[in-house]
């Protein structure tokens, strides 16, 4: 199907969402729609540190009121690895749900996602993770459906076609992805948030911040060169006029509200919003990508060998997503920035810089700071040597990023190993 | 499933919206779409002017090269009736294709949805149309694959679960709504709306203008009781901050392009724009809804005795859909403004009003203003009188507003027979 030679870019813009309920509450209607959709027999996958706050009875009661039998999967690991997503594979290929619900984080949600998948078709993990490191095989038909009900404002998981997990052989971390991935239904309610620790809802702020930023500076669309076939436009197709939008708004409403949410769990006005600029920049970046900030994350995380954060509860060293993610943000960028300083000087504005009468270089440089700031104030590690890596971990660091050349397209400015070694060495120490 | 009763409010915000392709070119994706979908057998539904400009062709070229039989409809009717919609639905059912294609303005858009719902379940038009004129019986399960292809920047029916029709005996404008209307995927390529002449791009315009303003400006979701039960909530829930982003931009475009538009019809950036608006304020309004210059459009419209509209090709009276809401919305905004100043004001500020410094009251009356001016910029008909109607068809004019409860209960401010009355007399003539 070959485009008109006329216009050698990339001109389509693809966006495929996913229905919304939003709101507090909103929880109670998962009955109504396990009915609409037929389902008779369900797993829910869930976090098991909601019990404490009976989120995970909640769901059982209202899910059992609507006469759907339920069988509850709750050995999710935070960070899902290999290992874990296949032990909760063999669960679900042994039970064979109708339908899947899920409960928790992005990790959660991922799991909830694999066994999905490894349920629906035969395979392994390999087959679909993404090239270079799996075989990147398309998923060949729809799934079950998945209701998904994030606990956390954080990953967008809920909205997005992506499995991340880490591999522990390889010490990387990589993903699956494909449009089938993508849940069935969102419930969004942020009553189911407010039991989120500061820290946890720092890390996972944190995330949506670097998602809605990264989203709303990469690379354009329109400036690659454009696919011979549909099938082969990558999932993550550059910033675009759809996608701003969303992310805009989220990074407006992180903003206004992390702070709040972090200070104050109880807020329910800043938990509202924050669950909204979650979903919001899910579906932003979800269709346009990430850059710099998030290939970085993923040897960060991976690499980890002492550092455990406040607030989680593990019983092995671990870098929280969020965390590996904002670690490197203020230096990447600073990295970006004179590739697109209109872009990073209205960001800069939004989250509170002072930007009238400043050159717009000046102010495209001004976001690391308040990025910087916005991680003092909440209690955020002073760069990576703080969780524990220095100058000679570089090399690994860098080569752990240069595997995800699939995220890396989408920096604005062409980013290689030279580069990225200097922007991880800006990353040890902010302040 | 009673919520609790602590929340008397209805708190949850649904949103479903349609898969997007957008942008210069994409309608060559329509044969990777239908092979995607399995689709061996296609009727398309196409406005047969579009002819005249190779549009027909280019499609059926399109789908024939992707190994898809297709057969044609194009006794389409603009503005269609009960009549002109059930000799579509006899060639349906007749015929009975595997999905539909829809090339054209709304009214070939909607068209295709009742071949699409009346071919795929039984039933007589009566039994589907909205209360209190029809059953408003809920359609029972979904419908064929339906791929939505918009040649005018207008009515977004292509993101939309509703139908709207006139009924001929009864001379009334009305509609049927259900999710499961809603197309499957929405591809949205500007070039389609180059041929579109000034006067229709105009009138198309100012629908999506009036379909961003009384969605943004519409009762808020919170504001109403809680439903008892999800399949009880109303397709449209009133403004809330999903459906507030896809307006906002969708006026700011409307404000930078649509005067490109008409004007200079080749101008691709404007003509992009205005189709992205037009999506985006169809997702905003599907889901929160219109209220006042709609609701009091149908019977201006129903009513028309002897108006023939410049650049549309028809042989018998006709106002425009997006002509007939127009022309009561400086009427109908002024008359809402006391309600919500604030977002009334910030609309004239985006329609080009110098409103810092001004009282938010004064800003607020201000929006009439504006649309008047652009009215009278691109040749808009000054006010009821130019449409011949006078002072003697209140009655009339207002007891076929008064049958839009389903629209009338979105306005912010109460509004009954008196009211509109002197909204309709204030719409007479406007300069």
């Amino acid at each position: 199907m070959p485009r008109d030679s006329l216009i050698p870019t990339e001109t389509v813009i693809a966006l495929d969402s996913v229905p919304i309920r939003f709101g507090l509450g909103a929880s109670q209607e998962l009955g109504y729609e396990l009915n609409r959709l037929g389902v008779r027999r369900a797993l829910l996958v869930a976090d098991r540190n909601l019990r404490q706050f009976g989120l995970v009875e909640k769901l059982e009661r209202i899910v059992r009121d609507a006469g759907v039998e339920l069988d509850v999967y709750d050995d999710v690991h935070v960070e899902p690895t290999d290992r874990s997503i296949n032990e909760a594979i063999a669960y679900a290929r042994k039970t064979q749900p109708e339908a899947f619900i899920s409960l928790g984080g992005g990790s959660t949600i991922d799991t909830a996602k694999a066994m999905n998948l490894f349920s629906t078709h035969p395979g392994e993990l390999i087959d679909y993770i993404n090239k270079p490191i799996g075989q990147g095989k398309p998923v060949p038909g729809p799934l079950k459906p998945h209701i998904a009900l994030p606990t956390t404002s954080g990953t967008g998981s809920e909205t997005t076609a992506v499995i991340v997990l880490d591999l522990l052989q390889l010490k990387v971390k990589t993903g699956i992805s494909h449009r089938y991935i993508r849940p069935t239904l969102a419930i969004i309610d942020p009553l189911n948030t407010l039991s989120c620790p500061p820290m946890v809802t720092a890390c996972a702020g944190f995330d949506v911040l670097c998602h809605a930023i990264e989203s709303y500076t990469a690379r354009p669309y329109n400036v690659r060169p454009a696919v011979e076939n549909p099938a082969e436009r990558p999932i993550y197709i550059g910033s675009n006029p759809i996608s701003d939008l969303w992310c805009r708004q989220a990074i407006e409403w992180c903003a206004r509200y992390l702070r709040r949410a972090v200070f104050n769990p109880l807020d329910l006005e800043a938990r509202s919003y924050m669950a909204l600029a979650s979903t919001f920049a899910g579906i932003g970046f979800g269709n346009s990508g990430v850059h710099i900030p998030h290939a970085m994350s993923y040897p960060v995380a991976g690499m980890v060998r002492d550092y455990f954060p406040p607030d989680y509860d593990v019983d092995e060293p671990l870098v929280p997503h969020g965390l590996s993610v904002i670690i490197n943000a203020p230096a990447a960028f600073r990295f970006t920035a004179p590739a697109w300083p209109e872009r990073h000087a209205e960001v800069a504005a939004i989250l509170g810089v002072e930007t009238r009468g400043m050159p717009v270089r000046e102010a495209a440089d001004a976001l690391a700071d308040a990025i910087k700031q916005l991680m003092r104030d909440l209690g955020i590690p002073n760069g990576l040597e703080e969780l524990g890596y220095s100058e000679r971990d570089l090399p690994g660091l860098v080569e752990g990023t240069l595997k995800q050349q699939r995220i890396l397209v989408g920096s604005p400015r062409p980013v290689g190993e030279k580069e990225l070694g200097e922007i991880f060495r800006a990353a040890m120490r902010y302040w």
